[in-house]
């Protein structure tokens, strides 16, 4: 059985989540508090130098970290890994496109709302991620104008991982209230009968 | 014939035409300035909507984004992406290191220092980078010290991946004078008789 390392309230650990409810797949969830220093065990990065969660541990003892590497290799040969090449790499670029022009503005600050409570000298780091982060809404937003999904007529992991932030993008200063088919979108992938929310107990 | 609108002296262009050069594809290379404003004209944008290169696009016309979706899309069925679920997601990993833990850093503190000067307005942000790039070099050079290269016995795009980057990581203030493991795999891609250097003309 596989075990998973990390914290539902965290958007990468929680895309674990949400396609294991999916998939149907039996785990075992280790939660894991970062702001208590957790990830930084000696026994921790013995299994992830890089120090992060989530991270996939396989019954043989193999480890896996990247929550969009781990979404892929457990959706390989299912319908939410495409498998022609060009449709997954179009996967694997929105994929890509998350980690890099999305996480680090919307999830980090929520991070610094959330988890920190806003402190008065993280307050400008703050501010400067409302640029970003718009932009990447917008980006979303035009792409969701036209399309069902961000790849193909079905849900993907490119579905899954920017489902994990964008509905909590609230929570981090990005009210969603004038993206209108980011919110039809959030609501399909809400509505799906496997869905879970980031409030599952791990 | 494949065409790629880039700057060669980018890492994440780099990395494809490194990539093109190992597989022997033709293709055509459009140089973009992005500090003249290349990525944001209407028809770039219309090609990106996120306005970043490298972009790849095929000859019927349709376009993709993202260095490393580029590179898997390239290397499918080639010796450079693994077939195997578990060595291909270790690929990802290593990917999504990089687009996360590394490139955030050392390349943006490259193209601070090198691109513009390292004007004094943004000495502080290029201090900032130091940390990060260097837990990212710290998690590489354990990797290469007990592996030759970052996945299985060859050379894969996870190499091509974190050699971009890493291998003009002195130009934003990281000597790898005290990172042997690394200088090592270093020399190793750039003995490849299908190697290119950075300053090959588009």
């Amino acid at each position: 059985m596989y075990r998973v390392y990390g914290d539902i309230q965290s958007g990468n650990c929680y895309k674990v989540k949400l396609l294991m409810s999916h998939l149907d797949m039996a785990h075992e969830w280790i939660h894991c508090d970062i702001l208590q220093g957790a990830t930084r065990t000696p026994e921790f990065l013995a299994m992830n130098p890089n120090g992060k969660i989530p991270l996939l541990v396989l019954d043989d003892g193999r480890h896996l970290a990247e929550s969009n590497a781990i979404l892929n290799y457990l959706a390989a040969g299912t319908a939410y890994l495409p498998d022609d090449r060009w449709p997954w790499a179009k996967v694997l670029e929105w994929q890509f496109f998350e980690q890099y022009s999305h996480e680090p503005y919307i999830a980090t600050a929520r991070f610094i709302a959330k988890y920190l409570g806003l402190p008065e000298e993280r307050r400008a780091e703050f501010d400067a991620k409302q640029a970003g982060g718009k932009k990447a809404l917008a980006v979303m937003e035009a792409h969701l104008a036209n399309n069902t999904y961000f790849v193909g007529d079905a849900m993907t992991v490119a579905d899954i991982t920017l489902y994990a932030y964008t509905h909590v993008a609230h929570e981090g200063g990005f009210p969603l209230d004038e993206y209108r088919s980011i919110r039809a979108w959030l609501a399909r992938i809400a509505n799906h009968p496997k869905h879970v929310t980031m409030d599952q107990p791990g």
